[in-house]
């Protein structure tokens, strides 16, 4: 196999060195739980307050409202469930969007099960909720607005401060899910409104299995996992101390170096994308040109499938996701590509490449290469795209 | 400070150094989301499901039939929610005992908010669960009867067949919360009658933020946390590859060396208790003194504050606890010792230790003879004990 070129950066990431450094010190000496009373578990606590203040300062939050838990997944199960339940009395309904991720629109099939009413708002065609529909959406019963802050399939950037905006005149509470976008983009919670944001560690070379919920002051909100008095009673477990502390460092990192990376990942996605829309026929890109995130290469190739695409590519060594790993397994096309009003056998043919600030101009070109080829062959054996060809002579 | 004495193995444990080791190439080399298509997640995957293996083989159960979570605490929290959502249409009564972990009793006042009735059944003396009011407790509505393998605290092992037996005699579904006894004693699904049973990693030197739920197969349980299909589609959010790989490592050592491990532990235990028993006067064991988890040590001081022996235990570098690490910050007595019948003045005086194959019978030496000197110094300048004594002389 020639060398890794690893473009799934979206799925999850390498864990950087410095991070893993961090942690070992908590798994190997100071191993002790946080939350115990001798002093050899003050190293261990002081670790922890200091991640969680280094994130919450990346946030422009304060460190009191910064919550640990087991990943981006938990975070948005928690903020719904625990939102729904904390302000019932004063209504039932939530606004989120069609292309929000699993764990969020998962979770509210779950609440509609429950008695909530849900309102899904549709996106235009690049992947960009409508606010005109937002406002229309809005009753006295609406608690919640949860929206996105990027789209982890086609990287589109959502129009965070004007949601933000809208939420507070109408005295809603606001959730955002910045799996995606934290570390990637610019985000202080206060100029954008943000009163609750999910992230993962694992998205930001950071470790797998932490997460975390911004849940800002005054907000009320029931647990999720009940149990021991952790996360000022908010959060039960044993608090992941490495993982919380390689959590800090690689947030702390992705902050500082955020414009010089970003900087760099945009010229590889632009020449990424640049070529492929003049170098590749019948090709689509999915999301928006440049509210995008910096490392979110999705195109849409017609007459082939995805997965037949992900799987030559895989023979150079080229790791890419023709859709979200989350829901592989699922032949169904992505829900993302749908909202945008892809038809089924365009959605099919798609294919996401998301950078790291590792990618380089020459992988971008080893990759366009090796797609001309691989479309190119796939295309040679695809029925549709014969008779597309036949009636174009015709 | 002199050596460290951790003795606070039912908190949390030090992870292995060949625990480290596995997990160490999963954060920097083979760092890919397991559930991703290209060949380079071939590798996560399999260590993934290597270590599911590992951990069924250790328990007598299927691959299949091991979750993994975040922890403890979610598989507490998803098997009571789970199975009460699953099974309500059956009935709503939930029989639980007085001396379970916060995890389980909080989710049970959550069920209780939510319609659902729980029976909390009273402990002996010895922190046992009695078996006649358990068959009483049962009505034609009882879904799920959820007793802890082994108490966290006082380190009682309950009568788990016998609980198991009841269970299916009368058709119900039957969860343990093993998170202190996995690794500790040997457990056999099947032959213990067990449908659902929840471990952490961290508790048998493993690596924090990890856990499973064992969910038989054919048994019926919602999801806890929504969004992908991880988890055969009933656990959402992107595997723990390191923490899983560390967990299989931690459980199958565990297992491997229980025998020689915990013969040496039951030595130091009982050096331990029968050196305290002796030499400090009013003094109580708590817990049963052979149906105990072989590295728990939980005696009650009376007339002293045991918070305040820990701090003195601490200046010599002793790791202790008076209750459990979890609810520390409340001043409340710990309930599993309101539950065996202890006073709230000699419940304050309680100590637990918690041993490690590490602890020698040099360090249980001078645990106990500082203990002499910290129990006599306390009880010098305690109020109770003068009045005490003075009683004594007239």
């Amino acid at each position: 196999m020639s060398k890794l070129i690893y473009l799934d950066n979206a799925a999850t990431t390498s864990v950087r060195p410095e991070v893993f450094e961090a942690m070992k010190p908590y798994y190997l000496e100071n191993y002790s739980n946080p939350s115990s009373v001798y002093s050899f578990a003050g190293e261990a606590k002081k670790a922890m307050e200091d991640a969680r203040k280094v994130i919450a300062d990346s946030l422009g939050a304060a460190a009191t409202e910064i919550y640990f838990t087991g990943g981006g997944s938990e975070s948005d199960n928690w903020v719904l469930k625990g939102v729904a339940e904390a302000y019932q009395s004063k209504g039932k309904h939530i606004i989120t969007s069609r292309i929000e991720h699993h764990a969020v629109l998962h979770t509210c099939e779950y609440l509609e099960k429950h008695g909530y009413e849900i309102t899904y708002l549709d996106v235009d065609e690049n992947g960009i909720v409508k606010l005109d529909e937002l406002e229309k959406a809005i009753t006295p019963e609406t608690i919640l607005i949860s929206v996105m802050f990027a789209n982890n399939e086609i990287g589109s950037i959502q129009p965070i401060k004007e949601i933000g905006a809208i939420a507070k005149e109408h005295g809603i509470l606001f959730h955002t899910d910045a799996v995606q976008a934290f570390g990637q983009v610019p985000i202080n919670v206060d100029e954008l409104g943000i009163d609750m944001l999910s992230s993962s560690g694992h998205k930001l070379n950071g470790p797998k299995g932490i997460g975390f919920l911004y849940i800002r002051k005054g907000v009320k909100i029931r647990s999720f996992v009940h149990g021991g008095a952790q996360e000022r009673k908010r959060r039960a477990g044993t608090e992941n101390v490495p993982g919380i502390v390689g959590y800090g460092v690689a947030a702390e990192r992705a902050v500082r170096t955020m414009k010089e990376r970003t900087d760099k990942e945009i010229q590889v996605r632009d020449h990424f994308i640049d070529r492929i829309l003049k170098e590749i026929p019948y090709v689509k890109l999915n999301g928006d040109r440049t509210k995008r995130l910096p490392n979110n290469v999705n195109v849409s190739f017609q007459f082939i499938e995805g997965e037949s695409m992900l799987l030559m590519l895989d023979n150079y060594g080229v790791c890419a996701s023709s859709g979200s790993a989350c829901t592989s397994g699922s032949l169904d096309p992505s829900h993302v590509l749908l909202a945008i009003g892809l038809p089924h056998e365009i959605a099919h043919g798609s294919l996401r490449m998301t950078l790291s600030e590792e990618t380089t101009m020459e992988d971008a070109d080893f990759v366009v290469d090796k797609l001309k080829e691989i479309v190119a062959y796939l295309r040679s054996m695809s029925p549709f795209y014969e008779d597309f060809i036949k009636k174009q002579k015709n």
